[in-house]
């Protein structure tokens, strides 16, 4: 058609040509819609992603806050007259280690700091240490300096400690020594020169660090206390839920896959990585709201874990509530399927729950842990205990109980190899591995020809 | 007795100079007695990490190397004369965009050269219309160039996909931007700045890049590859230890905690981080070895993500096989406790890791999926529907012990429940949260005493 339109033009010149004008308004107009579809699009997104955390507009106009302050310092003459281009150490300073947390800002900031200044010295020590030896080893030796130098830093990088702390300081360390070592001044110019560039990160940082705390703070810790708050929370919701749809009196079963609870632990299981970025940065920060200068912070590791733990419980325990759901079980065992039992599970939940309800509330208002919480968690494991005393006259059915949930999640894991085994298909499929059995069949053809 | 002996060296001159001396040498020899100590311990820890990964020793050579390499320029001439103090851009690029593994260093150097480029040409965009505005408003006018493209810039860090591919490069599209925006050149003089700065950075990428690539490379891709097998050996590992240590006829069940292949889920459990941005890497490589340009990276992480589903499922289960293992229960119930079940446990548990060991040689040889897998993971199937449809001739038991299954993962999450309750408590204590009852017992006695 489109061809068939230019062949047209070209046999009937002026209303070919209204009608090619005609065709290109027509595209331009659907690209213009396309790109207005889009831009629309994209600026529902960037409006989602502000609505759901507004701190990082925030955090967004402090970047701009702090490096259009560091600018001025090349637009105030006096001052630039006095650092020269090293005012840009300055800009560059603010761009780098400017971070979304006032604690990540200051372990980047000392680290930059620290590892300048002792890069300096012993850059400047290594320069006299070549001077004295002539003009002919000194760039010799200045190469071997950095080489060794650089890779031992670099190796330093892997030891777990460093890395957690001091990984940003080793950078800085290697890239200022690097550049003091092959910079070919004089020694005393170097240090004025060593000096100055100090002073501006120096400003720099200091920069950062005025923005992130005087200008809506955003606290690692705080970020910390909060995330440990919200997986309490979101564990006592899926057990909630577990108890209005599962176990209550007139529980239905219903169009369970669809519950947004039954998802709820995911987030959690996936939260180690933040949890321990947090976690880190926390460490650097002062004193700040209802947190003393050495919080336990660590704890928080050993309660996340704890809550990844209870999470991944919940993953098998959804998995079967699902299956129970979906299967149709013409009867139930008297013994075990009994009210009971559902009076036992609806107990066990729903303390469980409570319990962890009081705990966020305590962790929120940061008091103790209150009463009402271990009365909770003592109902629950009364309740875990009765259901097995009272269904084991002898242990035999506890036992039993025992071994079939080992079958049961042993058969879940069954289920689990397949769809591996599915995947791994499905992934030899796309990248296209080999097949051994149709390169043998077609090594047996060859034969087969040539005898 | 410090002093006593020091009293006692006041009153007695020489002897008590010699005693002191004595003293002073004992000091020093205790003192490199402990550094020597620790400098052994660190020597030992840094053996430990480069045994472990000789690799780790390559990259820090290599790093040396690319430095020293770059730092050649400054110190050929005409080389340093023509670019002048931009040689410092090169020195500067390979301290911060060398990483360990190729895909690292191509996505951070493609980053940086691009983020470099494009903030350069708005840059001096910026600039011209700063500058025909003429003397008073250039510096008002680029400080809110400087302030908006920066907050936008930052914000856009915020969008996932940004964030995972491009976050390098948006934080060098500020800073290029910032620095070039805020110089106080000429636009002539700027152009020639910033090319000679771009070619500099051209050059530092392209040492960062030749060396990753020729000297020991490290393939993000086949680091990915290696961890899936990894993950898929332990899950089998872990089903072949519950197999011999719990359902063989002669298990003893004995000593079970101490046993390794119990924890060994744990590291496919945390791998996500690893993966995630080993698979983000993988993505900027070109084709190496076995791997082809567009090879299904993202298959990795899908294919991962079960493997932890089934981590955790082992989770569950190896905490009842130590519970079981740890109770002593007089006798059995006959029907769940049989030989039957045993041996059904033990079929599963063998044919999942025969097929979970298919499957890892065929993913180490990249061949397809080969047809005993299939045959083992049909065979668990069938062991674990035997073991239903075997014990309930009614459906009536394969309920009970669904039922069973729930009840007693919850009595797990009621432990757990009390676990964290009992960690909240440690952090309470730690913190010093704060005591409402006593505050309020405070309060009391004081108004017990007011009245």
């Amino acid at each position: 058609m489109e061809i068939g339109g230019q062949t047209e033009s070209g046999a009937n010149g002026g209303g070919g040509g209204g009608f090619r004008a005609a065709r290109c308004w027509e595209l331009l107009r659907w690209a213009a819609g396309v790109l207005r579809g889009k831009a629309v699009g994209l600026a529902g997104r960037l409006g989602r992603i502000a609505r759901d955390e507004p701190r990082r507009v925030a955090h967004s106009v402090k970047v701009g806050l702090a490096l259009t302050l560091v600018s001025v310092l090349y637009y105030v003459r006096p001052l630039f007259n006095s650092w020269g281009a090293s005012t840009m150490w300055a800009v560059l300073t603010v761009v780098v280690v400017m971070e979304y947390t006032v604690g990540g800002t200051l372990c980047k900031g000392l680290n930059r700091a620290s590892g300048t200044l002792v890069a300096g010295f012993i850059a400047v020590g290594a320069h006299k240490v070549a001077y004295m030896c002539g003009d002919k080893a000194e760039p010799v030796l200045l190469a071997i300096f950095v080489f060794l130098l650089s890779s031992a830093a670099t190796f330093s990088r892997f030891i777990p400690e460093v890395k957690a702390r001091y990984d940003y300081g080793v950078t800085i360390f290697i890239l200022t020594f690097s550049l003091v070592a092959v910079s070919s001044y004089r020694v005393d110019e170097l240090i004025r020169l060593a000096h100055r560039r100090f002073s501006t990160i120096a400003v720099g940082v200091a920069t950062c660090l005025c923005t992130t705390i005087f200008v809506f703070p955003v606290w690692a810790g705080e970020g910390l206390h909060k995330l440990a708050i919200a997986n309490l929370n979101k564990l006592a919701e899926f057990l909630e839920g577990i108890e209005s749809e599962c176990f209550r009196e007139n529980a239905t079963f219903e169009n369970l896959e669809a519950k947004p609870f039954l998802q709820v632990y995911q987030s959690v299981l996936n939260s180690k990585a933040t949890e321990d970025s947090l976690c880190n940065f926390a460490k650097w920060e002062p004193c700040h709201g209802k947190f003393k200068l050495r919080h336990p912070w660590s704890q928080y590791q050993k309660l996340g874990a704890l809550c990844r733990e209870c999470a991944s419980s919940m993953e098998a325990l959804s998995s079967y509530v699902v299956t129970l759901a979906r299967t149709e079980y013409p009867e139930a065992h008297p013994e075990l399927c009994s009210q009971q039992v559902r009076t036992a599970c609806r107990q066990m939940s729903l303390h469980s729950a409570k319990a962890l309800r009081e705990l966020t509330a305590a962790m929120r208002t940061m008091t103790t842990v209150p009463s009402p919480a271990s009365v909770h968690v003592s109902a629950a494991i009364k309740a875990a205990k009765g259901l097995r005393d009272g269904l084991s006259e002898g242990a035999d059915l506890a036992r039993a109980m025992h071994v079939a949930v080992i079958a049961s999640l042993l058969s879940e894991l069954v289920t689990k190899t397949k769809q591996i085994t599915e995947s791994v298909d499905v992934l030899a499929r796309l990248a296209r591995f080999r097949n051994p059995e149709t390169t043998q069949t077609h090594k047996g053809v060859a034969i087969d020809v040539v005898s």
